[in-house]
């Protein structure tokens, strides 16, 4: 695993391995890396020839009052994940290297940053959008790997990757979730005894609604509900919401079509988040269905 | 010359030429070319092995009550000028292949936007530089030629292109004149003989105040003078503005770095813009110095 810090290293590395036709995959982090991460990585490393991850705590994804200065951060452990789960190239930039003096130019996502975190992360899809983009074209990947855990930021990425025309398969990582249930997140680090768990409400909420479902249950009140009762425990929840994958609309009455219910909460200080699909089939999910380049 | 319609068929093209590591030349247009196009599309056949030529009158740089219905089209004329200029292959996209159902992302340039014509524009660069990005990332080109004549637009796509990471190099090419002065443009077709007489204006003042600053006057005041004078023949002056060429700010008193000169103007109900730099040395200028794919 090589390790580089800056855009011209890293291109000079990957150069020779586009032009021998190598197949280029990228996961971009924020770092203090889990088995989430992992699964990621350890899909590129067997859909391509060579694994690029960034770790790169992205300032301006986050709001004001939000967990920049404190998001955790541990560079070894990260660097042994990124060596087990077969990782290429750590791309380990300054933010100086990303957002250099004068830089001024963003990427501006659609509507599809407006429900969900969007009404509460004023700003953070731009942030997302904008450096993902930047990212795209530093790396040049032909797949890039999310987690279905950012729901909407994987709906938001595709989009701005098919409008931008951006040579690139986004494929989508189920969640990876704690045996209990509890979706993997680096900010679980913050919740104590107590906050961990009341946090379990939001999986377990999920989780029922999910079981609902593939038992037959199609009423979205009902499957809102089953998902809103657990939530008792938490401090606050920000939205609890059943949308369609597509569009992030609320469905109304029955779940007719691929949707995913997507909660955010407060517990202990600590915004988690955390969705479920409710689909038919996989298929219908939308989950791991790439655009090809010459679609996009 | 091969006549393409769709990204797909453009890619599909041009990726045997990028993997026998062709230099692929890239010049974005409305169309409607005169030899100011001639003069871009020749520079990128000499210095590339093929050279792509766009015509797409991009509607979402046209604002309220803009010529976009009523602008110039010539396809034939087009044609035979990217023939004889060796035009490797002509793109031309419609809308809909450019801003599918459902397109909703866009690049939002920044500061360097909004004087000169961002402020009687809005929106307007916003739109090129989201058109612009998209055809980088469909043609993915190792050099884009833009004409000095959009001095803003090529500020602002360098800074677009340097702050998204695309990794293409961004040539200015300086204008062409009629034998008279007049910069050529698609929109001079508009001007009757009269309009066309007094939007000699523009060129006049402004190559008068070059003179002057080559013969060594440095005053601001006496520069924007001499720009003044020969424009009292056109119905409107939208701005006439001396700026530095990297930030666009308008200079104080003496002219101490390189700068631009720049005008708008109204006549006979069609906007025109022009403008000369002002540089000690063409190296002051800024123009012809491209990014290194290594540094953006």
């Amino acid at each position: 695993m090589r390790v580089v810090r800056t855009i011209a290293d890293l291109r000079a590395l990957l150069r020779p391995l586009r032009d021998e036709g190598k197949r280029i995959g990228f996961v971009p982090t924020m770092g203090f890396l889990h088995e989430g991460h992992g699964a990621l990585i350890r899909q590129s490393a067997a859909r391509c020839d060579a694994t690029v991850v960034s770790i790169f705590v992205n300032p301006t994804q986050f709001g004001p009052g939000e967990d920049l200065t404190s998001y955790p951060r541990d560079l070894e452990r990260d660097q042994n994940l990124c060596l087990e789960a077969d990782t290429t190239v750590l791309f380990l930039p300054e933010v100086a290297e990303i957002y250099p003096t004068g830089f001024q130019t963003h990427v501006e996502p659609g509507r599809l940053a407006e429900p969900l975190c969007g009404r509460f992360r004023p700003g953070h899809f731009r942030g997302v959008a904008t450096v993902v983009a930047k990212l795209f074209n530093i790396v040049q990947p032909d797949l890039a790997f999310f987690g279905q855990k950012d729901f909407q930021q994987t709906v938001v990425i595709r989009r701005m990757a098919r409008d931008l025309n951006l040579p690139v398969d986004v494929v989508v990582v189920p969640t990876i979730r704690e045996a209990d249930g509890l979706a993997l997140s680096s900010r679980n680090t913050y919740l104590d005894e107590d906050a961990r768990r009341r946090a379990l409400g939001l999986s377990q909420g999920l989780l029922a609604a999910k079981a609902a479902f593939d038992a037959g249950e199609r009423q979205v009140t009902k499957l809102m509900d089953l998902a809103r009762g657990p939530l008792s425990g938490v401090d606050s929840i920000q939205y609890l919401e059943l949308v369609d994958v597509q569009a992030l609309e609320p469905l109304q009455g029955l779940v007719d079509r691929a949707a995913v219910l997507c909660v955010a909460a407060f517990v202990g200080g600590t915004r988690l988040i955390d969705n479920v699909v409710l689909a038919p089939s996989p298929v219908d999910a939308g989950l791991n269905t790439s655009l090809s380049p010459q679609s996009v």
